[in-house]
């Protein structure tokens, strides 16, 4: 299969979302125009989208809704449950824990680090605040192949250090750290700062 | 000018912050390599990034610091302050109130607004939550032209038939809902549950 672009695969998270929130029995069908409307992006990118996964339309009908919502979850890989642990327990990780969309696609923060001893022992989100010195440990112990670092850069050496030795799968980096293992390892960088700056630039440009 | 690509201004942040944060006087210039390996970009890609706006470096020497750090701070805008509003107190709205790193950019939320009665009067990172339905007001008020949005999709057609109406430039869109305007509004959708998901089907991939 031909690489799909970031870019398609965020849009299918859109497209998944306006079929799963779409609660009427009928009709059964939708087309590209009427999905694309919904969600803000024009119906060619959207069958280009979807021409990456093969054939999803029906000729004359268009795309069958609960068939093409089915395909999106397991395209997606959200047919599933995610344990996810969370390292930083500072004001952005306190909104990922409380952030329900997640769980709506089967992301579940299961267990919070943070080396802060005023942090340590307390609970957020009804989970309770572990030592990060124990993050190898818990992470191995439950299997958990996901971290989301929401963490100052200053503190990521600790953190490299212990997940270099286990067996993770993917980052979600929020923190501006720059993050270096020597295994395969699939890091996605989520800059806040970047973000909102692109739109300053977009301002004066 | 040739449109610079999204990407590229994203990584120019990270560019100007290595150098921001470089407190060393000396050497006063630095080579892509060098810069490249402190960002983790490829020196190819960092020096194609730089040419979009004219020769920055120095034969032989490589870029001086200072110089292509206000240079930077010149073309992403960031060499002056900004206000914005920031519509949503809950859980990421309080987390984007405290991220010092906006700050750092000259980047300063000053007013935030909710429509539920128990946020509002209360106060939250130094400033008071005020009600949403003085938004408009408040906005032209105080020459405010960004506007924050995090707040749940059922709440944003309020919003958005106020904010039809100012002279707002630009928003930041954290919900999930999609953003229709009369009029010329760029709009920078922030999505974490497709950034998280991307790295989802990145596993699975």
């Amino acid at each position: 299969m031909k690489k799909v672009p970031e870019a398609t695969i965020r849009r299918l998270f859109y497209y998944y979302r306006c079929l799963k929130n779409d609660d009427s029995e009928s009709p059964k069908y939708i087309c590209s125009d009427v999905l694309g409307n919904k969600t803000g992006i024009k119906s060619t990118l959207l069958r280009r989208d979807l021409s990456f996964f093969g054939h999803m339309g029906h000729k004359g009908k268009g795309y069958h809704k609960d068939e093409l919502q089915d395909k999106l979850e397991k395209i997606l890989g959200i047919d599933q449950e995610y344990e996810i642990a969370l390292v930083g327990a500072g004001n952005v990780g306190k909104a990922l824990i409380k952030y329900k969309k997640f769980r709506e696609l089967g992301l579940y923060i299961t267990e919070i680090f943070d080396n802060d001893l005023d942090k340590i022992g307390r609970r957020v989100g009804g989970y309770i605040v572990k030592n990060v010195k124990y993050l190898k440990e818990t992470l191995e112990q439950n299997n958990i192949e996901i971290v989301v670092l929401a963490i100052d850069e200053e503190e990521i050496d600790e953190i490299i250090d212990q997940l270099q030795e286990t067996n993770i799968k993917a980052i979600w980096n929020l923190s501006s750290a720059r993050l270096d293992f020597d295994k395969n390892i699939i890091i996605i960088k989520e800059d806040l700062c970047c973000s909102l700056g692109s739109l300053i630039y977009n301002i004066n440009g």
